[in-house]
């Protein structure tokens, strides 16, 4: 997979070099992005995907038949949704009044490249951990320094335990234990980094032991949007690709289950 | 925009051109794609958007609150919506039994080349037009032959009437009229042309007159998708632009409220 993406990243360059040198190249250059790899950043959505609990607010997606072949002579069915199921996007209106709902984020904020932050070792001893400004150091000494309007995705490993109580880690006081990012990560991403949004494998990218969502409201005030229960993090080079955050435009959301894609 | 969709091509031949010709391309090539230009094909999903009426199955959107700002400290909703509501995909499981369902469809078969067939000027004239195995050769004479594996979209210019009757056309008989593909074109570029879906601009790619929705499964018998609803095809080129259709993953769906995005 490494050696892969080396040569993806190789290739990449190398066009964006040539491209550079020929004299046909219009003046509306844009990106150049090469479709070697695609891979889905998406899980599918089924009744049984975990999700927040909120006393009295929040429920499971279901699927309900509309009409059947056999009665109808067509298949096809109502959905029972709500906006923050599944691998979904979060817009800055889901906590900050008169900021852009769902349907208002442009596309060239939702195509952009995006870095994976790798904290699965100190999540898989700790569920409350966090991704910290040093975690971020520690990437850019390793990979470079995070692109501009990239997409900053934290990948803890969560995946594994979709099927299990850990996802939600819900404890006996109904506290919710799984990483995040730091708040103070969020501000330095926003404000040192430029970035067009963030994305976590797990239900919310604030740690679920923070119930005031401090992170979501930085995030938010700032016009950045979230992605939330990504999946295949650990399948996508952690630099050198770029995401598609297909978000469902949907007028006045605040978020809504989305088809997430990286290629590279 | 007709010079720059040129100039686009230009650039995007001959970057494939140069990619070809270097030593350090890796093994695995797969497409290049230049983003110089992104457009969504996606109205925004609101409670007046037009949909195929089917007495006691059918119904518009509608966006509930579930928590407020105000209220809850949050702002979230839940959404009233059906598969085929909006700028939606179909999956072949809408009309054939055992054929894939949205969540079946694979992501190499959604990223594809499109090429638009402009009927306006019969559409205009006639609201049960239909695109013909003929209006295919008259494309393929002006613009070549379509590309393999693609999208191919009609556009009749219909998305004039999205706020008003003519969208629907329903006659004093509860009979629709809106444009759509004949069953042999169809048959043609699923048999003759292997393309990966279809698509159109208005509510279904049969035409209104047509209750049986004939093509619909002949379309999925060969178990290709359609969009329905597409926005903005005018102003994408006819040829030489991929489109991104970003269907939701819901797990046995029909079909579902999409994403959808030209680049070129």
């Amino acid at each position: 997979m490494k050696m892969k993406a080396i040569l993806s990243g190789i290739t990449f360059f190398v066009i964006i070099f040539l491209a550079g040198c020929t004299r046909e190249q219009p003046k509306d250059v844009g990106t150049t992005i090469r479709i070697d790899n695609i891979v889905d950043l998406t899980h599918t959505l089924t009744s049984d995907f975990p999700f927040i609990p909120v006393k009295k607010l929040t429920y499971p997606f279901a699927l309900i038949p509309m009409a059947t072949l056999k009665d109808n002579g067509v298949e096809a069915n109502s959905w029972k949704i709500h906006e923050h199921l599944g691998t979904h996007t979060d817009a800055p209106n889901h906590f900050i009044a008169n900021q852009k709902s769902l349907d208002q984020l442009e596309l060239k904020d939702l195509i952009v490249p995006v870095v994976v932050i790798d904290i699965e070792e100190k999540a898989s001893k700790n569920s409350d951990a966090v991704l910290t400004v040093e975690d971020i150091m520690t990437f850019e000494k390793a990979f470079g320094k995070i692109p501009d309007h990239a997409c900053v995705m934290m990948y803890s490993g969560w995946e594994k335990h979709l099927r299990d109580s850990l996802f939600v880690g819900l404890d006996s006081q109904q506290v919710k234990h799984y990483p995040g990012f730091s708040n103070d990560a969020i501000k330095f991403l926003v404000e040192e980094r430029n970035i067009a949004g963030i994305g976590v494998d797990v239900l919310s990218f604030d740690p679920g032991i923070d119930e005031n969502y401090t992170g979501h409201k930085t995030l938010f005030e700032a016009g950045k949007w979230g992605v939330e229960c990504v999946a295949n993090l650990d399948k996508i080079p952690k630099t050198g690709a770029t995401v598609i955050v297909a978000a469902p435009k949907v007028g006045k959301a605040t978020g809504g289950f989305s088809r997430i894609i990286a290629v590279w």
